[in-house]
């Protein structure tokens, strides 16, 4: 029989969850018994307070699948089948990914892509939503995952609401929802997506989407993927309580205790500040040693960190990283395409106590490796 | 913190699974980690053994999400974007679901109804396939879990091969699949879809195909959804190891358990002798107790049994439901159209003991409910 070992995940997911949240997953319910369509009804209840919005306003519909299938569910149900258009503001792999979900489907984008180092810029976009063009869709990432860049999105909601006001704003704030300040409201987001195994801790498996309900009402009829059709997901859900199909349920109630553990640790303000204390802990750690950061320190960003690789002949990246792996410090590789770097994240189940002892680790690694620290990086 | 009380399922998923492939899910691994990526090709490996199919022809493509994901997966990926035209061949709830796939994808499909009570009629299906009309993808279902049938799959197959040489079979063993014995070879099936969360008794969260490899291949630039795109999906585990999305890992851990559990437990006989079994403890018992099944002794499926409400005025399906809930046995609610049924499955971590036990419950729930057995059903 496989066994596997404890390590700690520096990851933007699957993350590090608590002990109790996974035990929560030694129970079998059934779909459709009254407990777990209350464990729904909990978990959708819960999202809405996160979000700090009102169930006359908004719904959360929680969808199977990872965080991308959330994103293809929200730009498919949100295009009308004739005359979509959607605009994204990209500056990264997962605005790209946005991109492919449309270009897959047929649907007319117009992909803007941005530098990767840098928040997307808004005069560019304020000339991009004042044209004539008038968009179905209009989609930013907020945390995106792949630099650590955090995007403008209520000063880019503000200019959408101002010049494109019948298009929907859709926020993928998957690795930022629970632990970064969003307020829908002044955001003006219509669609906010996020996963279950992001900052709210839970084990992965689904993603959900928090929709103005008026606006999911009125793409009833768009979606061209019946697994993931937004609209006939809420109304079945409101109707019945349950999915329309199999759901995770053992995720799930692993997400309920996720978000009661959330709630008991001081909601957000508890989450932002392990993850921010984490985050100093990292940045003043990895300085000492000579690591520099890919963003400048204009970025306050404090989910996932992205360090250029040492400027040093003998440093290789799959041995530090396998290297650190066996030391059961988990990191991950870079996504930007323009610099080799690796990531480093602050979310998930991790305590300033977790940070020092990776330091302690990469130290121990580039020793191992002929690296003498502090780096001339 | 919400709690839950053990019951046992017998429903056709999410089902019942062993105390050790949930303590499966008691670890976090990263899902780019080595002993992650070992865990994926294990299932893969193991996945197309249990089929006994061979990997220079086969593959197995696990996709996040429920069974109907994958399903969808597999139609919108063998339809080309000009020129699909799908058959499918229906027999209950599932066949219906293939065709609201394809009406809501726009796809071209020829809609062929059968009784929900009877196995579909070999006669029209050949006249069906013998026509001039060329299909590019023919779907059926096995084990139609809405009833219990079991359709004659391998006879279906050897028309398809005949007449439709260029069509993709798709058989639909989302509840037979690692249970019934399914030769894929004489039943020429070029796309087998199920679930973690069936006969090989994992959790659910995710689902696969079964893919002969070339017609795949094929396919390339067909599918309209990104999530769902079965031939990137396969490239990337060939080429990386890993999903292309974060994979809901607790779930494959607890997969790989599963697998190794069964064959451990005797495979395919082991498993079937077991079900069988069940079926048989729950055939006699009913029928001791007055109830009718849905279906007539012609066939032999054990893995699900419809069975008519009881014609008496005192018997309401939801008390009933909510009583043997209250005595920790989950039933199922019925899905045929044309007669009020509940249904009562075998699958899942079900011993005799347990079909014994959920009699005795039965009996007492009617008793409660002032009805006597045997029933005048």
């Amino acid at each position: 029989m496989a066994s596997y070992k404890e390590k700690k995940l520096f990851t933007p997911g699957p993350l590090c969850c608590s002990r109790s949240v996974k035990e929560a997953m030694l129970h079998d319910v059934g779909s459709r018994d009254v407990n777990f369509v209350n464990c729904v009804r909990y978990i959708r209840k819960t999202l809405l307070e996160v979000a700090q919005v009102s169930a006359e306003e908004f719904t959360a519909v929680p969808l199977q699948g990872s965080g991308t299938y959330s994103v293809e569910a929200v730009i498919n149900t949100t295009s009308p089948r004739q005359g979509a258009k959607v605009l994204i503001l990209s500056n990264g792999a997962y605005g790209r990914r946005m991109n492919s979900i449309c270009s897959w489907a047929g649907i007319e984008a117009i992909f803007q892509e941005f530098p990767e180092d840098k928040k997307i810029d808004l005069s560019a976009v304020e000339s991009l939503v004042k044209g004539s063009v008038q968009y179905t869709t209009i989609c930013v990432v907020h945390s995106e995952t792949s630099s650590g860049v955090v995007n403008p999105i209520r000063e880019i909601g503000q200019l959408v609401r101002q010049f494109q006001p019948n298009a929907a704003y859709v926020v993928d704030a998957m690795s930022s929802f629970g632990a970064v300040p969003i307020d829908m409201k002044t955001c003006h987001i219509d669609y906010l997506v996020s996963s279950a195994n992001k900052c709210l801790e839970g084990v992965p498996g689904f993603a959900y989407a928090i929709c103005r309900t008026q606006h999911l009402l009125s793409c009833k009829g768009n979606c061209r993927v019946y697994s993931l059709d937004l609209v006939d997901q809420y109304l079945n859900l409101e109707a019945t309580g349950q999915f329309r199909f199999t759901p995770p349920t053992h995720t799930m109630l692993a997400f309920q205790r996720a978000l009661e553990e959330y709630q008991k640790s001081g909601g957000l303000e508890g989450r932002a500040g392990r993850y921010r204390t984490n985050r100093r802990i990292l940045k003043e750690g990895m300085k000492d040693l000579g690591f520099k950061e890919l963003l400048d320190d204009s970025h306050e960003g404090y989910i996932i960190t992205s360090y250029f690789f040492p400027k040093h002949p003998k440093f290789c990246f799959s041995t530090f990283y396998s290297k650190l792996s066996e030391l059961d410090q988990v990191i991950y590789p870079g996504k930007v395409t323009k610099a080799d770097c690796f990531r480093i994240g602050n979310i998930g189940y991790l305590f300033p106590e977790d940070m020092e002892h990776l330091l302690k680790c990469v130290r121990q690694v580039l020793g191992d490796m002929g690296l003498q620290v502090p780096l001339d990086a």
